[in-house]
């Protein structure tokens, strides 16, 4: 008998954000694939077995969790946010087209949850208000000119950008370098937010013009979001400020 | 004393989809305020208000909130999706930077919550793996030539593209105008997909070649998600093909 995968977002880190869909189908699965510290914030079960693997190791997990599924198990593998941005379910889905006939008669489900990019605009207000684009700066996986390409076209049509993965330590130029890119397409005011690991015990946000953004704020559970130059920045009295990108556009076409 | 807004998402529908931080600050508000189908979701508790509005209100909603709040009101604001994404969250900070000054010192936070296109990614596999955008195809609060050249930046520069609001009675052409600028960009076998009502029970799910696409497939409930050149279609026996983006990009760079 063939069994099942379940692709399941554990949101940004904090339990009140992960869904009660989520919760069940964690509670369902025979076995849990994930990196190690993902799987330490799922609730132990009695009988439920855990296989941790290291944070590179995507396609080498999602492989052991397709195969123990077309043996008949029924597997979950956790990502952190939500599995369809940046994470785990691309991971199997690849593995799948290209592993043998049979895994493709394998029940395979992916349950969403908060990505980053949600949890840490919340905090500031609204500044994914209006057009946003998400975009990875690891250039593991693409080469760096794409990403330079991306940029550029995003910030010249006036989306707002979410950077996942924006930094690591085999990685430490390629954010100061996209804000360089940046600059020379949004005004110096335009808010940059830094947001590490929201809603966990260590959450730290801050927001800087672009100007002077600098790389060394971000670390490897940050999501960086610059605004557009249509992106407002609202002081208040005690108060962080708010940081929110209007539902009406008014700039002008370039 | 001042009070209190909260500006809550919903998800996409289905209540396994409400974060457990959204159903606590449904419940700790004493009056909600929304759309009138999204505050049917809302459970009831006791002694707590309703005020509904029409879906087209927004500014006078938010600014009916942050009234109540300032008179000392504990208030909730809902929103279908995430808040944070064409939503109510910006609206809610819009009205705030141009109503009374007072207003400023409002206690204002937002919950996320899952929103559509990541509902309607997990159904098909994981077409948002990789760098994408979302955009807003109402051309109400911009200029229709500023969402043409959205569209041409964002799949020239290979970004998959979420659509949202893609049709009403009021703007009845504007999702074939999309389809047919953006097969001057896409291979005609790029698959998009039309995403209705996830979760809930008139849900409906297809996926067609962009080649093929026609806008009377989608609806005010639909989010629209158009592939990039990299993106796959698997196909399986007895299954839904599985659609999804490669986490590494291949594609010449234009």
């Amino acid at each position: 008998m063939i069994g099942k995968v379940t692709v399941i977002g554990l949101g940004p880190g904090n339990v009140n954000q992960l869904t009660p869909e989520a919760s069940d189908a964690l509670q369902a699965a025979d076995v849990v694939f994930g990196y190690g510290p993902y799987l330490d914030r799922v609730p132990a079960r009695a009988g439920q077995r855990r296989r941790a693997s290291d944070n590179r190791q995507e396609i080498d997990r999602a492989t052991q969790a397709l195969t123990d599924a077309a043996e008949g198990g029924s597997v979950a593998v956790v990502s952190g946010g939500d599995p369809g941005v940046f994470a785990m379910a691309a991971a199997v889905c690849e593995a799948l087209e290209h592993g043998p006939a049979a895994w493709r008669e394998i029940d395979l489900a992916i349950v969403p949850g908060i990505t980053s990019m949600l949890a840490v605009a919340a905090r500031v207000g609204a500044p994914l208000g209006h057009d946003f684009c998400a975009l990875s700066l690891s250039d593991n996986l693409k080469p760096w000119p794409v990403v330079e390409r991306r940029l550029q076209a995003a910030a010249s049509a006036g989306f707002v950008i979410a950077l996942y993965n924006p930094i690591s330590r085999a990685r430490p130029w390629q954010l100061d370098r996209a804000f360089e890119t940046l600059r020379a397409h949004l005004p110096p005011a335009t808010p940059v937010v830094f947001g590490r690991a929201v809603g966990r015990s260590d959450e730290r946000v801050r927001v800087t013009p672009l100007s002077a953004a600098d790389g060394s704020e971000a670390d490897m559970a940050t999501c960086v979001i610059v605004g557009s130059s249509e992106t407002r920045v609202v002081e208040r009295p005690n108060r962080t400020a708010l940081i929110y990108t209007p539902r009406s556009n008014s700039a002008p076409i370039t």
